[in-house]
């Protein structure tokens, strides 16, 4: 398959691509993307990405982030990253990717743990998470072309651990690597609508 | 208790305001509310709001809009309104409104069940829905001086059935009033970072 990973340069990214590459064309996108370079915060840079890449067998999204802060420091405007980037950002990726996608294609984008096991100062970053969960499982019952969409929820991984897993008291972080198969089971499985925790 | 309705004069907001007149002073606002107007996608208003109520024990929000549109005809615009009313809306509302609560106050939004059983043209809905879910169980670990904060997930009402019903196939709406309760209980109950499913 022909597939475009987006965030590939990150830690999950990273084993996500690496993952795929043996049996497939994996295209590395990001914003400062090896093969193709992406904003998840600009329409207009999602659709130049598409347009550069042409027709896709899949699309993963590894990317976006949230503001970091207590529900008492949080502001609107904080609060906007969340939205801007891992909220709206992935599903625009969805919203204006649909017709590059090959009939029987799928989506898979990321959520994480922190909206089913809040940890302090996560409550945007929960938000986004949330938003990306439920409009998968509604989008999926009405996809066109057999195209599929899931999302993967990450635990904390042990790659992570020595800068953030202060945030994460208690929590039993797993490699990327495991992450990564949620990933290969979306692409390469048969399922949709579908949140894979990876706990 | 002093406790703001907004979206008092809706379906769900009438039966909120009806089960908490008697035991309490109850201030309906809305984009056209009788005590106080406010709207919730603009947060001078909501600051306004605040501002001309002055302090309070309880906020209950029962309003918020987003477009009903399959996702293959869904655009990044058309989702912006459920980004802008039922998810921003209502999350503003609350941190725009922390300063404002007395202690042990508490906070009520509204999600719905189009997040957990799918239906047609419901993916901007649900969104919005999961973002407000994942908002409340993050924020309520860390809200101050003994805020909590719920939500209210509420099936279709009977009341809307003739409106909206064909949108619900082999749903069984509940009453507006039943519906209510649960916010009830979120106000004099001690509960806090819950989604009461009304389903």
């Amino acid at each position: 398959m022909r597939i475009v990973v987006v965030g590939a340069s990150g830690t999950i990214g990273k084993k996500i691509t690496e993952a795929l590459t043996p049996n497939h064309e994996v295209l590395r996108a990001g914003r400062n993307g090896v093969d193709v370079s992406v904003d998840l915060m600009s329409q207009e840079s999602i659709v130049n990405m598409y347009e550069t890449v042409g027709q896709v067998d899949a699309v993963i999204n590894a990317s976006g982030g949230a503001n970091f802060k207590a529900v008492p420091d949080l502001t609107p405007e904080l609060n906007e990253k969340g939205i801007e980037s891992k909220l709206k950002g992935q599903i625009n990726l969805v919203l204006l990717g649909q017709d590059y996608l090959n009939d029987g294609g799928s989506f898979t984008l990321t959520t994480g743990v922190m909206m089913d096991d809040p940890i302090p100062m996560g409550a945007s970053a929960a938000m986004a998470n949330g938003g990306v969960k439920a409009f998968v499982k509604t989008a999926a019952i009405e996809m066109a072309r057999g195209i599929r969409i899931n999302c993967v929820s990450p635990n904390i991984v042990e790659e992570s651990w020595d800068r953030i897993g202060h945030l994460f008291a208690g929590f039993s972080p797993v490699p990327a690597e495991r992450v990564a198969r949620a990933y290969v089971k979306s692409v390469e499985g048969a399922q949709t609508g579908q949140n894979y925790e990876v706990y």
